[in-house]
């Protein structure tokens, strides 16, 4: 059964539609945003949130196994064999407001569940072991085919986790019930810590 | 006019000397963590300040610029071709009792300054950031040949190098008399963390 959800949709305003060589169709997107990966608009929320003394949070490089790096003379150290490596903890850490926060940023196709198979087994023991230090856990997950962001509270991605023996799916509904919506804003796009306050206001 | 610091020198002790091919003399040394690099004493505290619950704190991977991913078939992706970027931010931070520190890590050789050469502008900027937000700021500086190691809050290290105008250095004195000393310890070998919270006792 597919259900389908309105909601955001209507705010996708085709500019004008291409074929490709392939005889696929694009469509440009005209207002703003709406063509960026949740990456980038964290990270542009993540400058906004610098640049204004809100928040410093920055995302952590790629971590990478090097094998060979290669000196050659006069130039910069050029690395010849790396392999990508498996990330010990999220990808974004920081403070805000003398708090620390640790979260990961996922994003789904789906539009009626959450797959945990995004998440490996050490990125949740990593935020347990952030909420037993007092620190703020949580993630934000986009459902990019209704355009919703969530910030979904690391106790309840554990809880899930361990119910759910690190399979399956967590429920579209379930999610937006122990969420917080990122609501739709200007600047940054995504202003991803006012739903962290509305956090912070009921669990703290 | 070279002064000797004796502290720290007797915890050398040689367990036998050898004779390399080129007829250089190299050392073994028997007790403990004396011939690790401060990273490495650092990772090993962090290993032991998370697996005792007392903090979570990670070294954040190497910034690099990715050039050319080879996908080989059945194998894992292959970098080959990757450039090293230079560190936006410090190279540890974490969460300890609640609190947001952010740290880096310098060695030196020298016995009677730190030189600023061994910072950049951006990694000083990022502490006063953190500092503004309400975090712990401070740098871990080895003195290797006197096997000292002192916690020296970011607060002086920005008034420093605003003094300074980023260039020269600190004497070893302004250090010793602003810092917190690391004091011997069995395990973890470094424990930073009980220098912290002298720091917190009296700067906060």
């Amino acid at each position: 059964m597919t259900i389908n959800y309105p909601v955001g949709t209507h705010h996708y305003r085709t500019l004008k539609t291409n074929k490709t060589r392939t005889g696929r169709t694009t469509k440009k997107v005209l207002f703003g945003k709406r063509g960026m990966g949740l990456e980038d608009e964290i990270n542009l929320a993540n400058d906004y949130y610098l640049a204004n003394r809100l928040a410093v949070v920055h995302k952590k490089p790629t971590p990478i196994t090097i094998v060979k790096v290669d000196y050659p003379a006069r130039s910069a150290a050029k690395i010849t064999e790396a392999y990508f490596k498996q990330a010990s903890t999220t990808d974004y850490n920081g403070v805000y407001q003398g708090k620390y926060i640790d979260f990961d940023a996922k994003e789904t196709k789906n539009k009626t569940s959450f797959p945990l198979k995004n998440f490996h087994e050490h990125q949740i023991s990593h935020l347990a072991s952030v909420l037993t230090q007092g620190g703020i856990g949580f993630v934000i997950i986009k459902f990019t085919s209704l355009n919703e962001n969530y910030v979904y509270p690391a106790s309840e991605l554990i809880k899930q986790w361990q119910h759910l023996n690190g399979k399956q799916s967590i429920s579209y509904q379930e999610i937006v019930d122990k969420s917080f919506v990122v609501s739709e804003s200007l600047n940054p796009s995504l202003d991803y810590l006012t739903a962290v306050d509305k956090m912070l206001e009921l669990l703290h």
